[in-house]
Order: C-alpha cells, then structure tokens, then sequence
C-alpha cells in the first residue's frame, strides 16, 4: 500500500479503540492538583456541607425567634475562627462575618447595616426569620451527592468546588504517557537566531512548527495525556527509527510528524506496522495509525494543518480512549440559547446545563446552589446583563466541560 | 460609603479606561515566542512566499511543456535541499518530494504514482499543465500582505503561519505585570496535607482556591498578562496595606481577593483609595477598582464565583485595554452556523471566517491559501464531516480569535 492507493474512511478509527490498551492505574491526588485529570471514582460528598449554620451576610448572629427585640453584643466570629462552643443565651448576640459557622442558640443574622449599634448593645426593630442571610447546613452539599463522576475530567471549576465544601482528595486515572518524534532533515529548531532562521526559510528549510502545534493541541484539549518528549530527528531511517523503539518501550503512545506521505522518506512505511494507513481526509491524507503490544503509534504529515486535521480525527478519539475520559474539559466564552427567562435587574452570572440540540448550544440555568461550583450536571456559567433576558435570548457562557457530543 | 449603599451600574467600567496608563513598551521577538502577546506592529510579509516554485507531491518535477514524454532522472531535490542552481536541459527530470524547491527549467510535479520508472528514466504519459501539483511562488503570501494586524494577539496558529513563510519575528507589547494579593486569617493554602486540610474546613477554614482561579482565568483569556506574584496575607490591615503598596510601585496592576466587603474586616475601604466602590452585579456586589497614578488596584470577593464575576465585568475590560489588546484569542471548539456550501466527499478541515450576528457564529469558509494558516480574516478552522455540509447547516470550529463582541 506504498502509494495510499486505499484510504480508510475515518469512522474507522473505531476499529482501533478496542486494540489499545486503557490505562488502570489509579492514585489518589490532592484536589487542588486535579485539574486535567481523569476522575476514576465518583466524587461523593462525605458529609453535609456546611455542618452547621454558616453567615451569608456580615452583621449579627441572633435567635430569630427573639427578633425585632434588643441584644447584648458578647462577641465576634469572623470567618475561619470556630466558636460553636461559644453558647448564646436569650438576648445575647455575636457579631459575624461571611463564612463564619453560627455559634450554638443563633440561627439568623441580621445585616450590620439594618441593626442600631447602641454601645454594647445591638436594636433589631423588625422580624428576621430561621435562616435568614445564613447558609443552612447542607445547603452547599448533602452527604451523598455524587460531585463529579467517574470519567470526567476535573477542572478549575470543580477545584473550587470541592475545596469549597472540604473535599480534598480524589481519585484519578494516571495520564497517558506519549513520545512525540518530529522527523525531516529540513528541520530548523528554535531557539536559534531568527534572522537565520528567516534566510533559510528561503532556501527550502521548514522551521519545526507541526510538532509544536500538535504539542498545544494535545495541553489544551487532552489535559490527561503528559508528553514526555519531543524529540526532533533527520530523516535517516536508522534514527527515528531507533527513538520510536524507545518511545514505545518507555511511553504508552508514539506520535510521529512527518515522513508520512508516499515519497522515498516514509518512516511509518518503512517501520512495517500492520495498521490503517492513510485516511479519506483533506488536508491529511497520509495519517496513520497501527496499535503494537496494545500502544498506539501515529502517523502524522509534515504540514502543520494536516498534522492538525490528522490530531483531531485519529489520535484525539483514541488517546481519549485510553485515558477512560468521558468529558473532557471546555475553557472558553460561547454563544448559548437560554432556555428558560431569567429576571433580574442586577447584571449576573448564573451556573447553567448546557445541551446541545440541533448542532446549536442550549443553556438551563441551575438554581443556585450558593456559591459552590460543583455539581455533574453544571458545564458552564452565563453572564447575563443587566435587566435579565427572556427564553429564547443568545448569552454569552463560559464553559468548562466539553460542548462537543463526543 | 461603607455599606456599599449606592451601587454602580457595571457599565461604569468604561470611566476607568481613561485613568490608566496604556503599555507603551515595545520589543521585537522570536515568532515560536509570540503566542499570547499583543502585536504592536502589523505583520507585513516582506517578501513572496514560496520565492520559487514548490512541489505540492511528491514525484518527479518536470518542464509542462514537454508533456507526455519521457524524461531522464538526473537527480534528487529532497525538502530543505536548495538546488535551484540545477538546471535542467529539456527531456531531463528531478524526484523531488512536498515542500522542495523545483530546479529552474521545471514547472510541474507528476506523482510518483503517475509515472512508470524505466530504469534512469520516467515516463509520463499524458498532459501536465504548468505549476500542475505545485504551490506557484507567492501563492502563500504576496509581498506587502498583512498577516497580523497590529492590537491581535498572536496565537498558537499565528505561530505557525508566521513561520511556515520565513517570518521569524514580531513587534509585541511588553505585558501587563499584576500581582494579587489573596487576604484572609480564614485561608488554609495549599500544598498542606490533604486530610488536615479537610478537618480545618469542617472547623471554618477555607483553602486558597478564589485567587488561584483569578489566576486561571487570566492565564487562559488575558496571556498577555503576566502574574509576577501572587501573595496570601492575613487579615491585619497593616500587612495587607504593605504589600499592596509595594506591588502597586513593582507592578502596573494590583487584585485585592477578599475583605472586600462592608465588614469590619475591608481592606479596599481601609485603603482609602478614590474610585468606584460596589457594583450593582450578582454575585459580586463589593467588587471594587480605583486608579492610582495611572495604576489599577481591583478589590473582589473571596467568594469563588463572586471574584470570577468581578474579573470578567470589571478586572478583564480595564487590562485588556491598558495590554492594547484589541482581539484576543480563542481556544475552543464552537458551533457555527456555515454561510456556504462546502461539498467534499472526504472528511475536510477549512480555514473560516467567524462572524457573530443575532448572537450567534456564523463561519464564512475560506479560499485554502495552501497550508498557511495566518490571515487576519480567519478566525478558525471549521471540520467538515464526510460528504460535505450545505449553508446554514452547524458544524464544529476550532477558533482561534476570540468569538466575543467586545
């Protein structure tokens, strides 16, 4: 098949999946690590979060049921400091900031600014009832609600998340292992003088950009996958030859850029795998792929576009694959349909689903569960402006889980 | 104005930008450097590219003229070899593969594939029109083209364009230098030891996670802002006013993250400074920003959510203007609605043109300029499944310029 006389459709790539061999080592990570990747077991909450009453407000913890009435100040619980010890007797109030758990007798708190300080005294004139600006317990997280599942990839967004309600550990799939070798002897690699490099573009050299851009790919969208190397090779056989061996011992999936098309420098040719060799895609032809031993090794053009083409089609839905990711993480601002009016006169920012419907990107938004982040069914926030938007209304959402049905 | 009593609408934001002091430093560098800065100078090709002709395939380079016919191999012209001083006589032919400069006297490259090997000779038999599977000279650059226009930020893809026609450095904008200044008794900061970590959180602490996605979201949509510092104080005005201060005479903006609130503990009201205090935004409301000696200092939330609000409607329009930064970059797969017809039966990847109307993407394909990718226009790359797509159909697009109006 020197000559890509057959090319595979790319639906065949699924052919490969079952060949390659999933990664099962799981180790425990500090959340604030997490980011990027694999979740290998359902994150569950282990308790309520918070345990107990917790200030939405700065002001005054109080009874409610003592409101409107007049209290004695006997303390201050600022935000971090545990005092839950620090029991209030009736007319009694401390003194909180946002986050602080409410003493013991308190249940309520009443805004620094709707409260008359007299001295140490402290006048409330009007009723605040059980919870008023205070987080109940278990209003950020039940003991038992699945976080974050099994085969999403964590990201900044469930880091805050978890940390929020104290969960500080996870477990996670280790990252794929992957060699990139860069063959062509007209190879300029920077860092190198850029003046050089420019008059030797003009005298048919290729600065070394494919691999690089292959390499970003790879960082941006498959955080799971760590690149071990990158290493740039001549075009003589022998040599990538010998790297790919290596890379194959030591890594769990080789990349190879270059050399790839029908001409008499054909590393993945000549390496002899038994695999699908060319593709019917444009630009990117030439891609390639056979599994040994349970490793992928890919065969990619020179080109950079094509090399791109080639990541995207092949090598993505397979490095997917074996790192077990079954969401992947989004990180940017997208057009979204609300599917539901949102009121408000303040401009906001809102937790929202987002589904994709007819190609197009739809977005629910999710009752606010405080300021906690986390939950599976959230993928991003939308910004909404001020005076609210109507269902139907495009908006702006970041997103932070995978808009692509994969 | 302690209590935050009267809010600013967010469009307020916009009387900052005049305040603050604009970068004005520029310094040439290195292309495979450039991505996430800010190009101070359009990127104008200073010469044709390719400058000669250039095989598309790899085959035998031949005169078109002298089609069919049979040529004697005289030699070889591999990618990065320079022969164009080997001229041909009529009747003779070079094996030359994608990407190598054709010889003088050669105008046309038959496939490998197309052409029957009789020992030193090759036979070529039927018609070859000039520059037949052969990039012409600057048919992936004209001299005088703008590739990047000066306020862009350079992309990944930037890099690769650049490249690929000899253009090896750029003008940038020095970055904007911030530091943030994370306060809070209450802030546990990773690394710690994870199990200890989640006690002090059932007991009312909190990890470190608002500055650090403060953080990510700058690295990921500001790269033209550098964070040289990121510093957790405590709750004790006089730490926080000292490190504020010196980052405010090191650096040309500072981000305060907590105490920003109307609580006894509020560093920005303590700080005294002029500027616009509250905004009438939810979750986010104590979100602040003062401007000293042309300097930003923004005060937001410890709240996760909160400080994300304040960064995007307040932090994120302040930076951007004084990075100069008229068109950032994108870094994700969108939907978008194609404004032709693309037929193709393979699998196809193409440059597009990303347009926002009715809120939503449009994406306007490209004439292939070959494989570079730079052009000011194009804004991504849209993947065509197999079989084509017709106008008005959704695909998939990679984009590389941020999609937001802004």
């Amino acid at each position: 098949m020197r000559y890509l006389s057959a090319l595979n459709p790319v639906s065949r790539v699924a052919e490969v999946l079952p060949k390659v061999k999933k990664i099962e080592e799981v180790e425990k990570v500090a959340v604030w690590d997490a980011a990027g990747r694999v979740v290998a077991r359902d994150v569950v909450a282990p308790h309520d979060y918070p345990p107990f009453p917790r200030a939405a407000y700065d002001g005054y913890a109080v009874s409610s049921d003592a409101t409107p009435g007049r209290f004695r100040v006997v303390g201050t619980v600022l935000v971090g400091q545990y005092k839950r010890d620090l029991s209030l007797r009736p007319g009694e109030a401390v003194y909180v900031t946002v986050g602080a758990f409410l003493p013991e007798g308190t249940d309520a708190v009443v805004p620094e600014e709707a409260a008359k300080r007299e001295g140490e005294h402290v006048v409330v004139d009007r009723r605040f009832e059980k919870y008023a600006n205070v987080d109940p317990p278990g209003s950020y997280v039940r003991k038992g609600t699945v976080m974050l599942r099994q085969g999403f990839v964590a990201t900044p967004f469930d880091v805050v998340g978890l940390l929020d309600v104290g969960i500080t550990t996870l477990y996670a799939y280790r990252k794929v292992k992957v060699g990139i070798v860069a063959t062509g002897d007209e190879l300029v690699v920077p860092p190198v003088d850029p003046e050089v490099a420019a008059e030797l573009v003009m005298r048919g050299r290729v600065i070394e950009s494919t691999a690089s851009l292959v390499a970003w790919y790879i960082q941006t969208f498959m955080p799971y996958v760590e690149i071990r190397e990158k290493v740039v090779t001549s075009d003589v056989h022998e040599e990538v030859r010998a790297v790919v061996d290596r890379h194959l011992a030591q890594y769990d999936a080789v990349i190879i850029t270059g050399g790839a098309g029908p001409s008499e420098i054909d590393h993945f040719y000549k390496l002899g795998y038994e695999g699908l060799r060319g593709f019917r895609m444009k630009p990117g032809r030439p891609t390639s792929v056979a599994v040994v031993d349970g490793k992928p090794i890919f065969g990619l053009s020179g080109y950079p576009i094509s090399a791109l083409h080639g990541v995207i089609r092949i090598v993505e839905p397979v490095l997917r694959h074996m790192a077990n990711a079954a969401r992947a993480p989004s990180h940017d601002w997208h057009y979204a349909t609300v599917t539901q009016d949102v009121p408000g006169e303040m401009a906001q920012i809102v937790r929202v689903k987002l589904e994709t419907a007819e190609g197009g990107l739809y977005a629910t938004p999710l009752k606010a569960r405080h300021h906690s982040f986390t939950e599976p069914e959230a993928g991003g926030v939308a910004l909404i402006p001020p005076g609210g938007v109507k269902k139907g209304d495009v908006v702006l959402v970041l997103a932070y889980r995978d808009v692509r049905k994969l």
